[in-house]
């Protein structure tokens, strides 16, 4: 192949659901074709350009063809796991009695700063390769389980690394204001003060995509995470917020006064939160996965997003504590028993919502001139997306044009 | 290889969770000895025999193996889905709204009927082998979309035939008193005497393992159940029963005084139907897809079974209304978090009391003389197996010493 060519690739023989307009955008007997890594031509197999010339054409035998799914909400960097943990609970132990033992998010913390740049590798590229089985093509990573200059950096480099490994897409958020550290302990300003120090830094270093903080009674107030915004704001990066999980803290309308692209959780969202977000065009990424594990009864306000016009997008939120999730299909699954959203809402929610909520206009659709990440699926139409569920029926995904393989190297 | 040579297969280098007593049962750096279908030898590595004569021997690298998981409640057999109907409810139809439209079981009955013994063979295929994917090796299969004497003959005939098919193991129940077909409208009381009349004929054709009933005020009364359990006893066959799932029906102490393998669902089970269980030795079968998919919130009584020493069984319910469920785990998860069973009450669940649950002494626990059924798991420990969700760690299954793949023939 000529290297001043840029390929040609078709998968024919596919039912599209380009979810580029308010419906699924089905085309039955499709055909799809990217000039490198973006889509040059989607519609039906029949009214394909004659004489069309390609360099690999796939038969995809009737699969049904999605843009490939966003997982707009993981903290996926991180040391050891917590399923000892888990079990304790489920056998009587109480939160304060595991926090006592070390245990919580103290424990990652530990293990993450215990382990090596390679081993956090290694470690967040097998829950990576999960989620691409499950059909995901863009991930988003927050840091937040290093908590020092040098620990948040190498999850930062790590979360950077991972997307070069893989060649997919992943977007970075430092999420430094995620807990105080021991070593800050009772000094929650003088953390913060510490992260507003080290951000202008990761930044030089091209680590950071984007800045979040968690905003809550056992996290940080509203005042401490105006000051870590006002940094990014500096900076130029964009903003996001684990917002109103627990309580209502006014964090969503203080993240959509500085234009956040997201606030997540949600639970505890005020009317007068929905109205500032939808006033500043954020995101609602909602994150049934720690919905589900803290078996929350406090519903996020569905209907007054949807009423206000709020798009919603759908994560895994994953991470040790609340959310060990590793299908991204499953939380829209999830988003519709729990939630009662629709499953074209659902669906959006990990496609096109999703890439909003990360700020990014070339995916999350199929149409000309978007990026060529597509998931492959064993269904019919992409509602069953949200009807069987435990399985992954993604046959593959194809990243800027190219077929990923999940599978680890042996 | 001679024919009268049993083939002795060797499985190394793994962690072995045996499930055999009543903790895990766990045995590090282990090995496990097949002669034919049977486990000859299981132990630590370094206790081999030695001179040890194997026809095949595979290492495993350190993965876990567990028994293979036995799924002790599905209905696998139907034609068509119902994800249209499930996007219907959640845009706002009401049950009723879609029962008049033909919807519901009824769409299911009429799906059934018009597939053809190889179609719906094709059909629960491609749901059994996803069970198989998440490590299943035994599976429970009713009938109960039929309701005629020869399309529940042909449902039945279907579930034997898959399990002929895949390897695996299927115990077929008859579940004809499943719903009163159109035909029978207003007439139960006859149709449960047709049902009477058939059972005897499916029986001397070998189609029936055990018969099961849906008692509930929109389905069968308790004296309709007795008449058709008082049938399965004259035939020998064993009974369970889909009882106060909705209701406090005393379907379970109806069961009980047949000495049920199982009652199933129980979210509305009283002391009273504990006790009988407990004296009967009846298994209480949870079914947290079920619970999760029709958003319940009456919870079994869990902490009444534990303590009268109940064994807890776990199921994917597969069907195609309330639990389009593909995975076993899963469901241990859920029974975790739903109904905060211990992870290792659940994966009991899934495993030793599972096969209690259909009446099968020989597999469900890893021991000399037991079947070897097994699951390999890309996991460490089996903690793990309600901690991480919604992928498959399982790196395959052996039926009966043979290495089985869930993959379909090409
Ligand atoms: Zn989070
Ligand atoms: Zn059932």
């Amino acid at each position: 192949m000529n290297t001043d060519h840029t390929p040609r690739r078709l998968w024919r023989n596919v039912r599209l659901a380009t979810m580029s307009g308010p419906g699924w955008g089905l085309i039955e007997d499709g055909a799809l074709l990217a000039e490198g890594e973006r889509i040059a031509w989607l519609g039906r197999q029949a009214d394909l350009p004659a004489a069309l010339q390609v360099d690999e054409e796939y038969d995809l035998q009737g699969a049904l063809l999605t843009p490939g799914l966003i997982d707009g909400h993981t903290h996926l960097v991180y040391g050891g796991h917590r399923a000892d943990e888990a079990e304790q609970r489920l056998n009587g132990a109480s939160y304060e009695a595991i926090a006592r033992a070390g245990g919580g998010i103290r424990a990652t913390v530990a293990a993450t700063r215990a382990a090596s740049e390679k081993s956090l590798l290694a470690q967040a590229l097998r829950r990576a390769r999960a989620l691409m089985r499950s059909g995901v093509t863009t991930v988003e990573i927050k840091s937040g389980y290093g908590l020092s200059l040098a620990d948040e950096a190498r999850c930062l480099r790590v979360a950077r690394r991972l997307g070069q490994t893989l060649g997919i897409g992943v977007q970075v958020t430092c999420l430094a204001a995620h807990a105080v550290p021991a070593e800050f302990h009772g000094r929650a300003d003088d953390y913060i003060d510490a992260v507003c120090a080290w951000l202008p830094e990761w930044h030089a270093q091209g680590l950071v995509d984007a800045v979040d903080a968690f905003c809550e009674h056992i996290g940080f107030t509203p005042a401490q995470t105006r000051r870590v915004f006002e940094t990014a704001q500096r900076l130029g990066l964009p903003v996001k917020l684990h917002a109103e999980q627990l309580s209502d803290q006014g964090g969503a309308a203080l993240a959509a006064s500085f234009g956040a692209l997201s606030c997540d959780h949600l639970e505890h969202l005020s009317p007068a939160g929905v109205a500032a977000m939808q006033a500043a065009g954020t995101v609602a990424m909602l994150l049934p996965g720690a919905f589900y594990m803290l078996r929350e009864t406090q519903l996020p306000p569905i209907a007054a997003l949807r009423e206000a016009g709020v798009p919603m997008a759908i994560a895994t939120d994953h991470n040790p504590g609340t959310s060990p999730a590793l299908s991204l299909p499953l939380m829209a699954h999830m988003a519709c028993s729990f939630f009662r959203l629709t499953p074209l809402e659902a669906v959006r929610g990990i496609t096109v919502h999703a890439a909003r909520a990360l700020g990014l206009r070339d995916r999350g659709t199929l149409a000309v001139g978007q990026r060529a990440d597509l998931a492959a699926w064993n269904l019919q139409h992409p509602n069953e997306l949200t009807y069987w569920f435990g399985h992954d029926a993604c046959q593959g995904v194809v990243v800027g044009g190219r077929r990923m393989t999940s599978e680890a190297p042996a």
